[in-house]
């Protein structure tokens, strides 16, 4: 981790005329306490911003040491996919209702940024998924997902026959509507909705979760995330492949899903006193103290 | 119900041989025991039958007592609704495993028919659903499902917004892959791998079962039959209904889905003998006496 | 159902001097408005109230038309049991977070019950449930719930194995913590959280709930409230029913717990605009509309 | 590990004459290899075995390089906790049905054995929960669990409430039943049946698991086994504390169940050839290859 910061990166979804002015007003902060400032090239594009040096993703990867990203959690994915292969550290500003990613609130921002400069924040390494999709015994698409890669049904909403196996060994066959193979991160999005467990994101852990199973006793696992869980399309009218929900590819009887933790992290930077706890409860509507 | 039976219709999907020949045997026998005998013109070019009566499904509904239909709980499923107006008794033959409607084995046929016809079965009668889509105050569908309607997320794979009333009252918003709306005949079907609950054949109710909803707590509802159920659809990138997960039609913000029981039954006879809960046990895998 | 109410019964658990004033508030109101007002021998003592007619609960049950409960769903639950096989209309004040059976709220109490007077309200009719007991043939004891009547380990701690009948026909056998058997009125209550289905109240239906049960495949089932549903212990260290989580039967290996839907109900009075949906949205944080 | 295996104890449960016939058989077996054998005092007293070696578990532990445990599950979790400290491998037969942990049938014992002995086998370790029960600041009661420990409700039979922490975080306010913490070994366990999730053997963590919670939301969390989960009993008229289901510890108001990944673990063999996954699938029915 590069301490402490001497260029911070603004990156973000302009989707209103207010993220363009908070992104603008931390520009100018961060630049007068004397930090190198970089807008990402798009965004500037958008927010109309000039007088600040600008650069896409990648090289901002390389020049960065703070990047702050502007919206909510689909956009953290999205950039931090980008990011995960370079050394930065990534902070969430969110407009609306906080993320689970994005968890510095507009009004709060400078101060809170002043703070993460001074080196009060709480920092989290997430890591990702390698998903490899292979047809005929060759490569046909390589990405990587933040929350999760799911295979489904696809529009002709009939359920899919899976094979999954685990570094090589038969799992199960599985009918149902899909399988979700989730990161700790995406343990709370949609594994969570298809009732998978919460894994805390130091768990060096990969959950699968069924969308529901035609088996009832068809129960999620969790295993280790430098586990290769492959996933064998048996049957199949339609069917896809979804990688953070973002990205769809779809897949053919025959087709192999490959996904493994990756070696490339994310490092999240959260407010001093963060406590994924918190977030949780917050978030899930669980009980305070009595 | 018209007894004792007289007239016999036979209707199935003719997959094999082995079909073919059992439905030719049981249409000899019943001949013979002095039944008047009608083959489903589509079975019967199928199979390629002669020197029997043939008639569509409709005219099957009103020339006969009792019809036997050779398939799978799918089979069962496409020709129930159709014949759901008539009163006839139907009776499922299934070759491989059986199923929840179809419990007469191949080889026990001829003599469970044979006690059937001497007065010994099990009666069951199973309503069906009635669905309404309108799109702009117009009726734009009307159709009926024996299992369920599912209004769900289509190719795109993302989460829909629906909101639900019933009875005109307002139930909740949703954010989900969708929603399943099953009849008691349908609760053992895709809503159980949804999570929903068994409904007993003899309930008159509607079981409306969330798939993967977003809020954690949104649990299955059991209602009244005659409640009218009300699926407006809020926000979706891509839409669709399904009906017994054979008929698809897609859906588009703002359509209305309408459900309610329907006065028209089917009404099913099961080997004398036949037990429900023997049947949940034996395909649940659930436990025998100790 | 008695209307014009002409005598009102005010019966409460005394934990609080704002009830007691409240009680009499009400009392004094109901009296100038014309009714003749009973107040429950117990709680006229506990609130030491004087100038009004007391009664017992049975008393109440003959001569009262309307009963207004001060307490929470637990007094709700013991006040209805002891009313249910009398005529009479049952309205909840709750001076706390409001429940799911007392949702007049202390504050507005007065102007609702002036509405009621005036005809004001949604009547529901909740059925309760008959519990016998036998051992060794003998009734070994009866009872009413309105919630649910549980059969559960004990303090053993370990699990029980249990055989379920519903009409004479046999379900399964279940290893388990236990088993619930609710009301639609106990469908939000301690089934909810065993995983079962909310039972609208119109429904005449009875949920079983296996608790943590050994074979996961033991879901939900949800009966017709006329069937016998007759419990029998198989295998238990140690092992009670519950009744409302109110009275507690110690059962031994060879009991027998035989629960049907009672032909008794009890008539709750809702203020007016009352919905069924609206107080489940509230409770269990379902999504308003978006 | 010590191999090749020069001491073996043979260890069981004497529940029947063919546990015992069995056990000799082994012992004499594994003496004409020229292995030093030892029995447990308690087993050869039960089974009447002379001419062989007799030692404590502790002694055992210290003698033996392998360990045969006759019996099922529970047997091996009372061994297994015993034995945690000392370096020696084990291995269960099982005269029945095969366990999660037990997977050696007594007809293939001899040969399984001679196998191992060759160095064909499957390895596994699993470790073990440490649990602290403290009242008033003081240390009551100390003790190891392998499957999980269970903080529930007692005989009387209401939900009690819990504060948990972890890593002195707050995590929440539970309503409910009880909490399951369990390893990966017991999350296959009770922590199944209460709806938690698989953990491979291989995960460094524990699931907490809520036990019917009052909160809809409250969902199954898998932490970091070097995590510190401390249960704090808030409310409750009666409460225990389980470990493994074997012991049982009384609870009150304030008191505070500490439980985290021991450093001890168990080292399992399996026959060779032995799959984790094929055990799973057996064991739930889950789907074999179609």
């Amino acid at each position: 981790m590069r301490f402490p910061f001497k260029t911070a990166a603004l990156v973000g979804k302009y989707n209103s005329r207010e993220i363009g002015s908070a992104l603008l007003r931390l520009a100018d902060h961060l630049a007068q306490r004397g930090l190198r400032v970089v807008i990402a090239t798009q965004t500037a594009e958008r927010v109309g911003i000039a007088g600040f040096e600008t650069a896409t993703l990648a090289e901002i990867g390389h020049l960065a040491d703070l990047v702050v990203v502007f919206g909510g959690d689909g956009t953290m994915l999205s950039i931090a996919r980008i990011l995960a292969p370079y050394d930065v550290s990534v902070v969430g500003v969110n407009q609306g209702r906080l993320g689970f990613l994005t968890d510095v609130s507009l009004d709060t921002m400078i101060q809170t940024l002043d703070e993460m400069l001074a080196g009060e924040f709480v920092v989290e390494d997430r890591f990702l998924l390698d998903a490899v999709v292979r047809r005929d015994g060759q490569i046909l698409h390589e990405a990587r997902a933040f929350n999760d890669v799911v295979v489904s049904k696809g529009a002709a909403g009939r359920l899919i026959e899976l094979e999954v196996f685990i570094d090589e060994q038969f799992v199960y066959s599985q009918r149902s509507d899909g399988l979700v193979i989730a990161s700790p991160t995406g343990s709370t999005a949609y594994a969570l909705s298809a009732g998978g467990p919460i894994l805390h994101p130091t768990l060096e852990a990969i959950a699968l979760v069924p969308i529901c199973p035609h088996t009832l006793s068809n129960r999620p696992i969790a295993v280790n995330s430098h586990s290769r869980v492959e996933v064998l399309v048996i049957h199949a009218d339609d069917c896809c492949a979804n990688l953070d929900g973002q990205h769809r590819l779809e897949l053919k009887v025959g087709d192999r899903v490959e996904v493994s933790g990756s070696m490339e992290t994310v490092r999240l930077l959260h407010p001093k006193g963060h406590s994924y706890y918190d977030m949780l409860r917050q978030k899930l509507h669980w009980g305070e103290k009595l």
